[in-house]
């Protein structure tokens, strides 16, 4: 183990929802190449990874999208643009290729792993479209986790937001035919000196209010 | 940035969803306290942190939870079970004390911050019960993932677990009472050497089936 351990605390403490960015600057290749990585690392559900992640610089469709999302500057003025889409379902396909992936990866037989897809395939066969986003949303919620502390990590300040229309957004970004719906977005980038509420100080519940030890 | 950007990728790379923990080990207190430290840091909506959280090390209580988690073992196995409970309502009151906290934190009056406060209250004014446990637990998941990140990067092993009775968790824990319910839980400690699942290859969608950059 490498990293120090209070370098993890002391990147959670510098990281704030940031309100104002430095738009003269744009994040790294080699840095936003970590932060996806971690991302693509990042746990889910059975392994299902049951989401589609769009990675926007392009200005133009961040105009387009900055009205659906309150006119929220950092929209426009973030290096980028994260999007996390959830699936909308999860069909008897989709579970058929994550097996084959397993399969393809591990170097096994499909047949040997496809016990594990009944058994997916089981689980899931009773649910709703809505038990379906509702889960798969809250996959996307734990690779924004990731994504915020990897960010914090690397430096590079970021925005998690809920305050858009997720209707407008998937319509702007052709989701519905995807069969995804927007779960949550978080803009990446630099934070404004200007931004004063960068020296604001992080309020948290108490360790006794938040934690119960048993 | 003293950590080094590679780290956190090799962490991410080490961590799986451990099978089977060596019940001779339990986690230091120094790593518990940087892994609390960093979920207690970890972002929420508003900053409302609407969730509290059980850290069980407590085996009667262990055994006793067992049964309404499918038995799985790793309930009683690791160091200790950390049970992440969503609120089922954020009251008026709830939002008063965290705008006192915002305020004393930042040694301001409260009037000058009771503003985020009638914000924040005329946002979930109509939110249902259902609604609030739902947007709750999502919070909760962003914790979960900042959990598993941190565990990673202290090499200690976690196993994120949607598998269990809320229901029943929630009786044993007597939640409902306190206006509670279990969203997700995670088990925390080491890994057993005779877990094989952890020499098995990672599996995810490669980058070009995750991400579209635009």
């Amino acid at each position: 183990m490498q990293t120090k351990t209070s370098n993890i605390i002391e990147a959670m403490e510098w990281r704030y929802a940031t309100k104002s960015y430095d738009t003269s600057k744009t994040i790294e290749d080699e840095k936003l190449d970590i932060l996806l990585e971690s991302v693509r690392l990042a746990p889910s559900s059975y392994g299902l990874q049951p989401y589609k992640i769009f990675v926007i610089k392009n200005s133009e469709l961040r105009n387009h999208l900055k009205p659906a999302a309150y006119n929220q500057s950092q929209i426009t003025e973030a290096s980028a643009l994260i999007v996390f889409a959830a699936k909308t379902n999860i069909s008897s396909e989709y579970v058929s290729d994550y097996i084959s992936n397993i399969a393809t990866t591990r170097g096994v037989e499909k047949s040997e792993v496809q016990g594990f897809g009944d058994y997916i395939n089981s689980t899931i066969s009773d649910f709703s479209d809505d038990q379906f986003t509702a889960w798969n949303s809250k996959q996307a919620y734990i690779a924004l986790g990731v994504l915020l502390q990897t960010a914090a990590e690397l430096r590079v300040d970021a925005t998690p937001m809920e305050g858009f229309s997720a209707e407008k957004f998937d319509e702007i970004l052709s989701l519905k035919e995807q069969g995804l719906t927007t779960a949550v977005i978080a803009a990446i980038g630099y934070r404004s000196n200007e931004d004063t509420m960068q020296f604001a100080d992080k309020v948290r519940l108490s360790k006794s209010d938040l934690f119960e030890i048993i």
